[in-house]
C-alpha cells in the first residue's frame, strides 16, 4: 500500500511532464488564511452538519433496515447511500489531519460496521435495491446507481486508507470492489451514472491490484455502445452516446460527463494510454474553450442537468450544479498531474474561488445545487433548483457531503512533486513539508491570497531543488524579487542549490480588470464582468438603492475602478457606471431608447453574494450606452 | 342549443365592448389566400396524417382494450386519449366545412362509437385508468389528466354539435360531464393539468345547461389552496400556487396557466364576474408585456415547460411550445371577445402567421413541439425537445393534432358582430356572410395578405352598418381608400348606411422594419430582428458561404433592406451587414476585439425556416459592431 492522496501516478511517455501529488498532510493551510478559515469552516460547522443529515434524511436508517435495525419504507433518493460514503470520505480526510476527532473517529467506526453488517455475504452492498427490489440487483443499470454509489464507497474506503483510519471500511469496499470484477469482467454492461472508474483506479493505487485498474478501463470502453436506454433523457444523459475515444465535444448530464473524464484521466495515466489522455484533452478544449462560465461553473441548462451547445452560456439561468464544479477541480487536477500545464491549475482555481466559494453560505450549513449567475429581479424562487438564497438541504443532496469531502482534502491540491522540484500551482498561506526525490523539502508561505497578491516563499532545503511558482493566467506583469517574471509555461521555475532560509517573493499584482465575453456567447453579448485576481465579482442589489432596478445597471468599463469599504468585505470595489431605463414600456419596438443618470456601482466578489440578505445579484454587467 | 363557434357570448356590464363570434360557415377563406391554401394543407394532410397516428401509436387501442377488442398493454402516454378528442375535433370543424367528406365522417362516427362502447354505466371515460389503474380513478388528478381527457372529449362533442354531426359523441360527452358534476359538486379537488374549465363553459353555451359553468366555476376558483402536491415540479407547474384572483404574474407551466386563463376569461363573461375578468387583464400585462417572445412564443424554459422570470427570454432555449402558442391564441380571442381591444387580436395575428405557421413543415407532416428563436451552429439535435428540424410524431403527441383543431376552426376567429356592426380582425381574401341585428351582411375580401397589406374589402349590403377593421400594432401610416386613418382603440369604424357593391380599400403599408428588444431582455441585448407587416424574418445558414458560421454574422440596422428573390419564399429580404470573427479565441479575456467583413444577409420569414434544408437559424441579429 502506498500512501500519497492519489497515489503514485506514473511518469509516462506521452505527458510532456507528469507530477506527483503530495502525501497526506504535506501541505497544511495557516489557520487564519483563506483556504485555512474555509476548512477550519469545513471540519467544524459543514461536517457535522452533513453528518447530522445522514440520520434527519434517514440516509443511515436505510442500511439500518438491510439488517432489521430499522423500521419503515425506504426513504430519500435511491442513490442515497452516496450521501453516507461522501460524507464517511470527508471524515476520513479531516480524521488524517485531526486524528484525535472523538467524534468524527466514532461516526466512521459506527459506520463502518454498519455497512460490515450490511454488506452481503456476496460481498453486495446497496440498501436500495437490497430493501425495495432486490430482485433487480444490477438489472436496472441504466438508472439504479448501484455502481455509482460502489464508487464512492471505494472513495471513502480510499481516504480512510490514506487516512489510516476505519480499516472496516476498506474490508468491505475491497470486498464490494472484488464482486463487481467478478461480475463484470464478463458481463457488458456500465452504469448510468459514472464513478466507479476513477474509484477502481484509486483503489488500484492503493492495493496496486491490477484487476481494479483493468475493470475500470473496461467500463470507460464499454461506453458508447448503446447498452444503456436513456428514454426521454436520451443516450447523452447516461454518457453512452459515443465511444469516449471518439468523442469530440462534453455533452449530457455534467456531472456525468466530468466524472467519466476523471475516470478516463486516471486509467490513461496508469496504464499509458495515450490515446485516452488525446481524448481527454479535446474534451478539455472544447469545455473551457466554449462551454464553461466565467466563475468556472459548467452546465448551462436545468433540464437534463446539462451542458449546453457551443458558446451556449446563459447567466439567468446557470445550473452550474456544485457538484460539476467539484467534479470540474477534479479533473483539471488530474489534466495537471498527466500534463503539467498551469491552464488546469488556472481552472481549478477559478472553479475553486468562485463557483464552489459561492456554492456555501458563510454560516457553512447553507448551500447551492444550482450556481446561477443572475438572479432577476422578481425572481420566482419557489423551485428548489434555482432558489432565491442557499438552503439548509435538498431533496437530492448530493452536493453539500461532496462540498465536505473536497473540503477536507483541499491542502493536497496545491502543490506537486516531481523527481527534481516542487511545483506549486494554488497559492495560501502556510507550509510544506515533503520530500524531493528522497530528500526534505520546508517551505512556508505567506501571502493574503486571494486578496493580495504578494507571496512571500521561505525555503529551508539546503539542497538542488527547482521550485516552480504558477504564474495564473488573470496575472499580467508577475514579478519575482522585483524583477518581470518570464514563463512560457504558466511557471517560473528557479532551479538553485538553494540554502536554508531564503525567501523569493512573488507578486502577481491584482488590478480590478474589465473582462469581456467571446462574442459568441449571446446571452452576455454588450456585457462585462469586473475580476481582480482569481475572483469574479458580482454587483447586488443590497447595495443598490430600493427603487433601482438591477437589470437597469449600466457600467462605463472606461471608469478608474475604486477599492470600496464595505464592512465584512474584505475587498469591494465602486465602478463607474449609470442607471438606464427605457422610455418606452414595450417589449418589441422599432425605438427603443434609454436615458441614463450616472451612478457609482459598487461589486462584491461573487462568492459572497446572497450572505447579507437575500435579493438580485449579477455578474456580467451590460455596458452604458445612454449620454456617452 | 345554439351554433355559433364560441356561442352567444353575452353583453356584459363590465366589457367596454362585447363582441360575439361568427357561425360556423360566416366565414370562408379564398383557396389561394395564405389561410385558405394553410387550412387545405391542414384539411388534406396533417388531419389524414393525425387519424393515421392514432392507430400507429396505439391510443385508439387503448380505448378498445376497455372493452376487450384489442390485446396488449396500454401504448404511448396516460393521457393519450386526448390525442383522439383533438383529433376528433379538428374532424368536426373540418366537417363542418366539408360535410360530405366520407372518410372523416366515417371517423367521427366510428370514433363516437367506439368511445359510446367504451364508457362506462356511470359515465366515467378514461383508457388508462380503467385498463391499467382502476382503483386509482380521482385519485391521483394531480397528475392523472382524466379531466384534462374529459375536456377535449367535451370540445370534441361542442364541435360535433356545432357542425351538426357525430350525435353520439355529445351523448357520451354528457353523460361524461353530469359525472364530473355529480361528484366535484362536492368533492374539493381539480385537475393538475387545466382544461375541463374551458370546455364546461362551452357546453354550457351549446345546452344552456348551468350546473356545468357552475362546475367550470368551482374547479377555477379551487385552484392556489394547496389541494395538489406538485413534488419536485412545485406547485406552480399545477397551477395551484395562488387562488387565481390574486395572481399577479403568469407562472408555471404554459400550456396549463394558458388554458386556465381561457377558462377564466370563459367563465368570467358568462357569469359577470368582473373580478375574475380583472385577474386576466393583470395576467395579460405580465404575459405580453415581458414574458412572450417576438414570435408570439410563450414559455422560456424547456425545465418544466415553464415561464420565465420577467425579461426572461432566450432565443436558443426558446421553449415556446406549439401547444402554448396555440393556447395563447385561444385565450387571446376570448379576451377579444370580452374587451373588443385590438391588442388581443395583434397577439392572435403574432401567434398565428410566426410561430403556429412556423411548427408545421410546408409538407404538413411534421411538427416542432418546441419552437426555437435560435438554432446554434453545431447544435445537438438529439433531443426530442430541441430537434434540428421539425419531427414526423413525438412521443408526447399534444400538438399535432391541437394544429389541426385549430387550423380547421381557424376561419370563425377572423371577424366578430355586435349589435350595430362587423369587425374585422384578421385579414385574408374570402368572404363573410354574416347577419347584424337580425339583417345579412356580406362582405368579399381581396387581398395578398400577409405578403400585401392592401386590402379590399367590397360590402353588398343595403343597411346601416358598422365596419371596424382593425389596424395592426405594427401598421404605421394606415390609409383608407388614399385617405390617412384615424384610430384611437386600433380599429377604423365605418358607420356607414352601405348600398350594395361599394368597396373600400385598406392600406397598410408593410415596409421592412428593424425592432429592438427592451433593454431589460438580457438575452438579445445589442440585437435587432428585421419584421415585415406580421411577419418576423430569420437569418439561416443556408443563406449563408459554408464557412461562415452563422454567430458571426451582424447586421447594420441603418443600411436599407431591399427585396430579394429566393425561389419558393414569396417575400424574403436583403440586409446590410457584416462577417465578424474574434481576434481571440479566449472564451474570456480583457480585450475582446473583431474585424469584419461587409456582407449582404437574406432574410427569410421566421416560419419558412427548415423547410430548404436544416440548418443554424437566428432571429435576433446581433448589431454591427466592428469598422462602423
Amino acid at each position: 500500500m502506498t500512501d500519497p492522496i492519489a497515489g503514485p501516478v506514473q511518469p509516462t511517455s506521452f505527458a510532456t511532464a507528469a507530477l506527483r501529488p503530495l502525501s497526506l498532510n504535506d501541505a497544511v493551510f495557516a489557520p487564519e488564511s483563506f483556504l485555512g478559515v474555509w476548512q477550519r469552516r469545513n471540519a467544524t460547522r459543514s461536517l457535522p452538519y452533513c453528518i447530522s443529515q445522514l440520520d434527519a434524511s434517514g440516509a443511515l436508517d436505510n442500511l439500518r433496515r438491510v439488517i432489521g435495525e430499522a423500521d419503515g419504507d425506504y426513504q430519500n433518493m435511491w442513490f442515497a447511500d452516496s450521501d453516507v460514503y461522501k460524507t464517511l470520505e470527508a471524515a476520513a480526510w479531516q480524521l488524517g489531519r485531526t486524528p484525535d476527532d472523538a467524534q468524527l473517529l466514532a461516526f466512521v467506526d459506527s459506520t463502518g460496521a454498519l455497512l460490515a453488517k450490511a454488506q452481503g455475504e456476496d460481498g453486495y452492498l446497496n440498501s436500495y435495491l437490497t430493501v425495495v427490489a432486490p430482485e433487480k440487483r444490477w438489472q436496472k443499470l441504466h438508472w439504479s446507481h448501484e455502481l455509482y454509489c460502489a464508487g464512492h464507497l471505494i472513495q471513502a474506503a480510499v481516504a480512510a486508507a490514506r487516512a489510516g483510519v476505519g480499516a472496516e471500511l476498506v474490508t468491505v469496499a475491497r470486498r464490494f470492489a472484488d464482486l463487481i470484477v467478478e461480475r463484470f469482467s464478463t458481463v457488458d454492461d456500465i452504469d448510468g451514472h459514472p464513478q466507479i472508474e476513477t474509484a477502481l483506479v484509486e483503489l488500484y493505487r492503493v492495493t496496486g491490484h491490477e484487476p481494479y485498474l483493468d475493470m475500470a478501463k473496461r467500463f470507460i470502453d464499454l461506453r458508447g455502445h448503446g447498452l444503456l436506454d436513456g428514454g426521454r433523457f436520451g443516450s447523452a444523459y447516461l454518457q453512452d452516446h459515443v465511444p469516449v475515444r471518439q468523442a469530440e465535444t462534453v455533452a449530457g448530464h455534467v456531472v456525468r460527463q466530468l466524472y467519466l473524464l476523471a475516470g478516463m484521466v486516471d486509467v490513461a495515466v496508469e496504464s499509458h494510454d495515450s490515446d485516452l489522455l488525446e481524448a481527454a484533452k479535446r474534451l478539455w478544449d472544447d469545455a473551457f474553450g466554449a462551454k464553461t462560465y466565467i466563475t468556472g461553473a459548467q452546465g448551462s441548462r436545468h433540464r437534463d442537468e446539462a451542458f449546453g451547445d457551443t458558446y451556449e452560456l446563459p447567466s439567468d439561468r446557470a445550473y452550474g450544479e456544485t457538484c460539476a464544479a467539484i467534479a470540474s477541480f477534479q479533473w483539471n487536477w488530474r489534466m495537471l498531474l498527466a500534463m503539467g500545464d498551469s491552464k488546469y491549475a488556472d481552472e481549478m482555481e477559478c472553479a475553486l474561488y468562485n463557483v464552489i466559494a459561492g456554492s456555501t453560505a458563510l454560516d457553512g450549513t447553507h448551500f447551492f445545487y444550482s450556481n446561477t449567475l443572475h438572479l432577476r429581479t422578481g425572481h420566482d424562487g419557489s423551485h428548489e433548483d434555482a432558489p432565491s438564497q442557499r438552503l439548509p438541504w435538498y431533496s437530492c443532496a448530493c452536493c453539500p457531503p461532496n462540498l465536505a469531502r473536497l473540503l477536507a482534502s483541499l491542502s493536497g491540491h496545491t502543490a506537486t512533486t516531481d523527481h527534481s522540484g516542487l511545483q506549486i500551482h494554488l497559492y495560501t498561506a502556510g507550509e510544506l513539508n515533503t520530500t524531493v526525490d528522497g530528500s526534505p523539502v520546508h517551505v512556508a508561505i505567506r501571502t493574503d491570497y486571494p486578496w493580495d497578491g504578494r507571496v512571500e516563499l521561505t525555503v529551508t532545503t539546503q539542497a538542488p531543488l527547482t521550485l516552480a511558482l504558477r504564474i495564473p493566467g488573470w496575472a499580467a506583469d508577475a514579478q519575482l524579487d522585483g524583477e518581470p517574471v518570464d514563463t512560457n509555461d504558466g511557471y517560473v521555475r528557479l532551479q538553485r542549490d538553494w540554502s536554508a532560509g531564503v525567501t523569493v517573493t512573488l507578486d502577481l499584482p491584482m488590478p480590478a480588470r474589465i473582462v469581456r465575453p467571446h462574442p459568441r456567447i449571446d446571452a452576455v453579448r454588450g456585457c462585462v464582468a469586473v475580476t481582480r485576481g482569481p475572483l469574479v465579482y458580482a454587483v447586488e442589489q443590497s447595495d443598490l438603492p430600493e427603487d433601482v432596478v438591477l437589470e437597469d445597471v449600466r457600467i462605463g468599463p472606461a471608469a478608474p475602478i475604486t477599492a470600496g469599504n464595505l464592512p465584512d468585505i474584505p475587498v469591494s470595489l465602486i465602478v463607474g457606471g449609470s442607471i438606464e431605463q427605457s422610455t418606452s414600456d414595450a417589449l418589441y419596438s422599432g425605438h427603443a431608447e434609454s436615458h441614463g443618470e450616472p451612478s457609482e456601482l459598487v461589486a462584491i466578489p461573487y462568492f459572497l453574494w446572497g450572505n447579507r440578505k437575500p435579493g438580485p445579484m449579477r455578474v456580467w454587467i451590460p455596458v452604458r450606452t445612454a449620454g456617452v
